[in-house]
């Protein structure tokens, strides 16, 4: 599974602290820690720590660099602020995290990533909202994937995030999801990635890391290959490796939980 | 899912010994400990305890239904035995585990079941011995479902085995098997249920405990409802339990984990 390790976010206090008394320490430690766990990519989102979004993603994607070198994700909804992340970028691969399916953002945002050589998550949302059904789901994923082809990104960089919703919101949406998930992979060869934001499918409940690691081994089993999360859940990163090993997508050995972590 | 308790097995020594020294007190902790986990039915095997298989069997089921109101399931491949348990059960419920898809042997347990009202066990093999593909596994999986329609068995008391390889004699088919999984419960509408003795999947490979709860919520997101477990692995049923709650088989609520093992 590319897991993307989602702890530098400017939501959680720790990460504002440090962005704002520019403490890179932390910052360092919140690299190093995921990296160890087995983290593909490094979300980073400046959070509402700030006014100066731009400075402080050029700055939290600088450090998160000095400290390790797993890819970043640059997570924002605004393009100037993805723009500096990239410019502060020294390495070769990357993400963009995230455009939607509207038409009008797909022009700007995936010829960013095709400059670049970005990999890019795109959300089946557009101007109507957020995608709820399987046909719906599919509908905007077509357009995305269609725009991609015609913008010059690669499927294998190309993440479509088909939106996890609460099971304490709709307890009929992840079932949906799972349907979709597997309809996606079939829309064109090669495939694009399926990524989700995992933690949503369990806002708001009760045994949160066994419901989330439990939705994850189902969503791997229809067709996921990537997702957004907690890489220090050491029972999450398990459970997804020992679901890739019962697909015979990564080897079984004595030794497979270590494996599954080496990138 | 339907949790087949496999605890009271002669293969374990202190069953062995139990039924060896006719000590009562251990058939009716393991039943009780059994039954306050979630099982829905306990599996009952002589195991190579005795060579006076049918006395022991009576035993066997006799003490486990004064310990305990669960359903017992009979577990031998010799039909005395399977007799001699029916027999001795007081109960209403009850299953027999197992039959096979050949013809002769559907044709003498299948009535038996019927007569009974039991519920029963057939596994996807045959005298050119056990189906290894999706195909092989629906042919016999087909042969199975038309014999117990012939014979009276309704959809409601089949359980069909796909038999479950060791993962570390092939990587290949925990994936075959959730594919017959999902293809055997269209065979007909109402459905069988699937059944699997879900340790054999960690045979010989490390963290068994983790493989084999991975493997169960990828079968039930392919339409497994039922397993022969250890039912006294709280995290193994807690992942059973989850995993249908997000297919909406269960009911949500912050105390989901206590109702699921309700029965």
């Amino acid at each position: 599974m590319i897991a993307i390790g989602e702890r530098i976010n400017g939501k959680w206090n720790d990460v504002k602290k440090a962005i704002n008394s520019k403490d890179a320490g932390i910052i360092h430690a919140l690299a190093r820690a995921q990296t160890e766990c087995g983290a593909s990519f490094l979300d980073i989102n400046v959070g509402t720590a700030t006014a100066d979004k731009v400075s402080a993603m050029r700055w939290l994607v600088e450090e998160v660099e000095k400290a390790v070198d797993t890819p970043i994700a640059i997570d924002s909804q605004n393009l100037e602020v993805v723009r500096a992340g990239l410019a502060a970028s020294r390495k070769n691969k990357k993400m963009i995290n995230s455009t939607s399916g509207d038409p009008e953002k797909l022009a700007s945002w995936l010829p960013l990533a095709a400059e670049h050589d970005a990999s890019i998550i795109a959300l089946t949302m557009d101007k109507e909202g957020i995608a709820q059904t399987v046909d719906r789901r599919i509908e905007i994923a077509a357009t995305i994937v269609t725009s991609a082809m015609e913008q010059g990104v690669e499927m294998d960089h190309l993440f479509i995030d088909p939106v996890m919703f609460p099971l304490s919101a709709s307890q009929e949406q992840p079932s949906i999801l799972l349907q979709a998930i597997s309809q996606i992979k079939l829309i064109c060869d090669p495939a694009p990635h399926i990524v989700v934001g995992l933690s949503n499918v369990s806002n708001g409940c009760t045994e949160r890391p066994l419901l989330n690691r439990t939705f994850l081994v189902m969503a791997i089993a229809a067709g996921l290959d990537s997702a957004i999360v907690d890489v220090e859940d050491e029972e999450l990163m398990n459970a997804a490796i020992a679901a890739e090993v019962m697909l015979n997508k990564q080897l079984y050995s004595a030794s497979f939980l270590r494996a599954g972590r080496i990138r």
